[in-house]
């Protein structure tokens, strides 16, 4: 598969399209976070081979581990069947949340309400 | 967390507002496919314990397997730092694809352009 099977018109249209991408930890398996990409995200980590996403917040590129040191060396890329999310396997280097914690899922749901 | 913590508003408006849920293989820790939910989705999902979506195509509930028996039963459900991703745990029934495939991450991206 190359970028332009990707579905970037798909889900969301302003201010540019992004697809959601599902960050797993290439040894462990561990879900460690979701960020949105955009062609050129996407383009950028198939380049370089780390992690670059669409910062919503910013509305800019956004290479995870510019700041933090906490970057994603990129080791596989998968599209899923309807083309419009993509899941990453990466090495993380330190931890993925901006909390500190190593995965963003941390907070559990009660099974029970 | 509770449901109220759910972040239900942050992403999509119309016609429902939904949230990205990436589902994961509870035993092999696999991705095996990223659904929306609504408030309505993830309360049944509790209710019940069997993964149930919000249907984008539909515009209606989706219980996954409703009509392919392939019904994905939620062992866990965490919430990410930022309140609007959930990730599931779920034991599946048969295949998560509609393909026919395991898993809907089925299709490699090359990592040279």
């Amino acid at each position: 598969m190359r970028i332009d099977d990707v579905g970037f018109d798909s889900i969301f249209k302003a201010p540019t399209t992004l697809i959601p991408a599902i960050v797993q930890d290439f040894t462990t398996h561990e879900v460690l976070m979701l960020a949105y990409m955009n062609r050129e995200a996407l383009t950028q980590t198939i380049k370089t081979g780390r992690a670059t996403y669409w910062s919503r917040s910013r509305n800019e590129l956004w290479i995870k581990g510019a700041t933090s040191g906490h970057f994603q060396d990129v080791q596989s890329i998968s599209l899923d069947c309807d083309s419009d999310t993509i899941l990453l396997q990466v090495i993380q280097t330190g931890v993925a949340c901006h909390t500190g914690e190593h995965t963003c899922f941390h907070k559990p749901i009660d099974l029970k309400e």
